[in-house]
């Protein structure tokens, strides 16, 4: 942290290309810092100048007359790399790098960035880009960038920092919230990322005290483990992030590869993640920056509830309908407190949305005694009130301020919105009182219900540790099916009881001690999807099926397969009335192992119905998991069927991601594909699995 | 039409309650109009002023000196029906309402406002409200309303008309409409609805001259036939209707209800009939004013399409994201295209999003160039391109003004919106060159793709007609099982082979005829569900299991419903390798008979993966309805199953549709659950029917 703070608040800060015009690169920066009020110390390096922009120049890295914190690299990359070792050896503590040309342009640009960063590597030498619009700190206005969009005006200081992989809507980020009187803390963007990254900007906000809420801009994960430190430490410090991790879509994620060397990952991965730690992922800048906005209030209500106060019966409905849609509760007005607005004012909607009408505005003491109704009464943890122009009306305004007020000093620890349309400086008044106002009621629906995902994810300890599974020692090769079921037993995860068999009569012989009917499949470790080529009998009868079934399958896989070793055959349990489902792991290249759980065939194949954890987690998680889908109904007693074991089905989950967890890179992904669920104290069982081991890493 | 124009646009209006105070309900017509210009005579009535405001006051409608086009009632309700009695007899063309307590307050209020209805309709007056807050004509000046939220500022004149059942929400979106400089033709509130709703409103915009695009806000439709003309007239004039109809969640309908005396009806339906005529249903106010904005170009593109050009690659993927997430088409640029931009600007990225990189920024012509290949290369119907900052920097933006309005005069047809941060003189340049600006990039995406869904709509005919049902006789109560198949039948939806068995051998017989295995059902029209008493006996494989099927059914209906009259056994075929789906009929109070199409069992229960329809329409339509389903893959072959007989689906579904609307309001609803749609030309056959009769309305 501490040589993150000299790159983001730094004492002494060198441009290396330091240009004296002050609309070039190299001379933005200087500019910026000189007119905006730099705290620190500015040291120009330019070979061919004693004064760059008023300030003494320095002729090289070498000639400067003491060790910069930061530095500023404004050359071109084929000069870059020789500044990064000056400086690096000058014990310069981190750079700042806008030159282009390196990563970003593939073949010679990749390895040129390598070599730069083994140089400021070995001499603990931290990098911000190449490539970048760099950053900047409002407190101390450092500004270590040369983006064009301050030239429309400096930023507000405020709590809110920015952290953008893109530099271009990083700075279109920081234009919006200028435009809007959004307070800043600092902007970072993070260009190609060949040392520091996002998860390193978003870490360092978590910790610097001028900054309470975190705006994030991603394009891709590149460092599981920066990242995750990050939201780990930003939830402990209650500071809320909310992001923006664009390239869900298919041509999202072709143009994020070509945009910068990124790699989107997975989305519902990334989802699952980012809910893990409670971040808000906001599905537009708009969104984001609402966020943000009403985040600043510092008021994070863990099990959130919505009270509305309104004039309009019609804004009312909208507003349930925004707040069914995302999920927020609205529970009734207590029946008691109803009867006593109805008597203070005959004609008003008391339930919630509480409607006072227009009346209201006649006898503004009512507006305070239904706003505190809301609060005493209803117990609600945020209340939005639309006034409309009513509420912008010099006639209402001052008196509506008042009683607004009063009841929103009595209860500081509520989050009070309001939908007005008012002239700005009368905002800036509602502001002021503690009232964040929204023209939108819709749009401050969602920003509140993101309040209490946040004071949700503050309210619950880190993730629980998971269970401690037995060594994982993996096969050097992809094992056939009954192999995979001995491995994964072994960790407590049961398959349905079978036997391999290599030849006919002990099939028979298996078939009658685990009782008719039975499946047969063939068995092999060459031949990992059997359905597919037929080598999958279902419902063997008899002991005469069994004989005419271990005969069929020789047959198929000897033609399909001709050259795939081939075991025998394997005789399970036909197993019936549990529900089919799907338990998988796949490796995600940022976040390592994640495990899938899903219903079986449709659900999986056709409506996506899955949830995704990253490994490893416990089994209460698992369990969560497994409701957390649409279908879950149908394992918990839909339809007449029994309730499935769904402790049996968590457990075996929960432990498939410990094994997943242990067993390390050589793993590329497992499917249990059926498992049966079976009805509740019956157990779960694999009828399938699949272990794949990626073998070019062994 | 001309009754409407009176309202709407009245040369003479009388104001019955004037008030010499501007600030009373009386007042502030008179205010607003004489302040702002109304064209036509103000004709105020008060017994007791010779003058108000200035005006020439009459003691009586009596006295007036010519009969009004329009009266505005701004008395108690107490007073309201003398003055319509009156004005009505006069031969006033309509009359606007403001007056309370009416149908709103229950009882009473009801009772008046039907007399008060009943007497204006004696002499054909037409009444906008009850308890409504009036409306106005921006080009006329006409204010007949009572609205504060004209103090802040009057309306800028333009080509959307606003219609809102809600009196403070149509005014908050007036609001909103001027502070954004929303160019408005009239708004109009219609309170209670006593006589004039929405549907007549959106009616007469759809025929003004002056109304380009028509915004409506609504709780509940009250009347299908006028809305639906008025959707038609707005669709064949080319007139595109974005909607808010609130009330979509539970909660939200029971506000609705609260609020006027309002049917919410079936969400569901709503969407359905919404889509058929081509509305859009926006989300949220800012949705809607940013569709009706764009809107105002008049440009509706058919097979929308969109092509970005951005500076940035992370607004790119943002962009794409979006367009995908709404189902906007993105095609890639051709490889030529492409080649070319590449030999222009070795660093950019033009697949689409083509990103020319700030390097564009640096000659801007290349900025025209990339555009240009959009239109010409692409053939895009849309562009959004997104120039951020940069776009509102001086030293940037009279030449990219100028690159861009080169690009945009050549392509008329084509819509062109631009997402930059500018000031707003510079934003006001950019839209008088054509280009609609929006700050968000995924706000405008979300405009752009409602553009082509109207254009879309503009472009088909009014729906097919319907196949021409036999003459429906409904019988006089529920039919039981067999008899609402028989009565199906005539209508060409066939059933399974079936026959209706009194006693036990004729039921082995027809099941000896029909071919095992056989379904037993048992058969009386008391019993509706039949599986809940254990009525149906699936799989019965042999005579034998006939005659004990028989027995059994007998003693489980006897125990069940003793008094329930048994027509004996129905015997079916049992059919397998169909799909099952569930086709129903339901009579929305509002739009009538709806029919219902989904896939059987968990879908329909759980995934609630259904489409709607209004009654009746062609097999072309019952297609889409069936394709439209998320679960349709599982009727086109999924999961290596057969392809079903979506041909012979279409077929009873649009059949159906024509017998619902044959039947009449007696029809409450049917049900074919399970319908079996068998492999390709193999037919669709229910297995099941309930025909539901309202014996009250026999």
């Amino acid at each position: 942290m501490e040589t993150l703070s000299a790159l983001l608040d730094p004492r002494t800060v060198a441009v290396i290309g330091a240009s004296d015009e002050a609309a070039r690169i190299g001379g933005r920066p200087i500019d910026y810092m000189t007119r905006l009020g730099f705290q620190g110390r500015i040291l120009p390096v330019n070979p061919k100048r004693k004064v760059v922009q008023g300030l003494t120049a320095y002729e090289s890295v070498a000639a400067l007359p003491e060790t910069p914190d930061v530095a500023i690299i404004a050359v071109p990359a084929s000069a870059a790399a020789q500044a990064v070792e000056q400086l690096a050896e000058r014990g310069t503590k981190a750079a700042i790098m806008f030159s282009a040309g390196f990563a970003e342009m593939g073949g010679e640009g990749v390895a040129a960035q390598e070599a730069m960063l083994a140089s400021a590597r070995r001499h603990g030498m931290r990098l911000l880009g190449p490539n970048c619009l760099g950053l900047f700190n409002v407190r101390s206005g450092f500004f270590g960038t040369f983006t064009t969009s301050l030239e429309r005006g400096p930023p507000v200081p405020g709590p809110i920092g920015i952290a953008s992989q893109s530099g271009a809507y990083g700075m279109h980020l920081f234009g919006l919230a200028r435009d809007h009187r959004l307070g800043l803390s600092c902007v970072v963007t993070t260009g190609n990322e060949a040392d520091l990254n996002i998860g390193h900007m978003i870490g360092w906000m978590a910790q610097d005290p001028g900054t309470e809420v975190i705006a994030a801009y991603a394009e891709g994960i590149r460092d599981a483990e920066s990242f995750l430190a990050a939201l780990e430490l930003a939830r402990r410090n209650r500071k809320p992030v909310v992001m923006m991790k664009v390239g869900r879509s298919a041509v999202g994620s072709a143009a994020a590869r070509s945009h910068t060397a990124s790699i989107a990952g997975d989305d519902a991965v990334t989802d699952a993640v980012l809910a893990e730690y409670g971040v808000v992922r906001a599905r537009t800048t708009e969104e984001m920056l609402d966020i943000a906005r009403l985040a600043t209030r510092r008021i994070y209500p863990a099990g959130n509830s919505l009270g509305v106060l309104t004039i309009s019966g019609g804004a009312g409905v909208l507003i349930s309908d925004a707040a069914d849609a995302i999920g927020l509760p609205m529970p009734e007005m207590p029946e008691a407190a109803q009867a006593a607005l109805r008597e203070a004012l005959p004609f008003c909607a008391p339930q919630n949305p509480v409607d006072c009408t227009a009346q209201a505005l006649n006898d503004l003491s009512l507006v305070g005694r239904f706003a505190d109704a809301l609060v005493q009464d209803g117990g609600y943890q945020s209340i939005l009130a639309f006034f409309t122009h009513a509420g912008g009306a010099a006639s209402v305004a001052p008196r509506l301020r008042a009683e607004l007020k009063a009841v929103r000093d009595a209860h500081p620890d509520r989050l009070f919105v309001l939908s007005v349309l008012a002239d700005p400086h009368l905002v800036e008044q509602f502001e002021a009182d503690g009232f964040t106002v929204f023209e939108d009621p819709s749009r401050a629906v969602v920003a509140i219900h993101a309040m209490g995902r946040f004071g949700d994810a503050f309210a619950v300890p880190p993730r629980e540790t998971p269970v401690a599974g037995a060594a994982v020692a993996l096969p050097a090769t992809t094992p056939s099916e009954a192999e995979a079921k001995r491995i994964l037993g072994r960790a407590g995860i049961e398959a349905a009881p079978e036997r391999a068999c290599a030849e006919v009569e002990s099939a028979v012989a298996a078939a009658e001690a685990i009782g008719f009917p039975v499946v047969l499949k063939i068995l092999s470790p060459d031949i990992l999807h059997k359905s597919e080529i037929g080598g999958v009998l279902l419902n063997v009868a008899d002991a005469a099926a069994v004989r005419e079934g271990f005969a069929l399958l020789m047959q198929r896989a000897a033609k399909a397969a001709p050259d795939a070793r081939i075991e025998g055959v394997l005789v399970a349990k036909q197993l019936s009335g549990g529900v089919e489902c799907i338990l998988g792991v796949h490796r995600d290249p940022v976040f390592g192992p994640v495990a899938m759980f899903g219903l079986g065939g449709i659900f999986v194949e056709i409506l996506k119905d899955v949830s995704f954890r990253r490994c490893p987690f416990g089994e209460a998680e698992a369990e969560r998991m497994i409701r957390s889908i649409k279908g879950a109904p149908l394992l918990l007693g839909a339809r007449g069927r029994p309730p499935a074991d769904i402790p049996a089905l968590a457990r075996m989950l929960s432990r498939l991601s410990a094994f997943a967890h242990q067993a390390g890179p050589r793993l590329s992904g497992i499917d249990l594909n059926p498992v049966f669920a079976m009805p509740a104290g019956q157990g779960a069982f694999a009828a399938d699995a699949v272990i794949d081991i990626a073998e070019n890493d062994a």
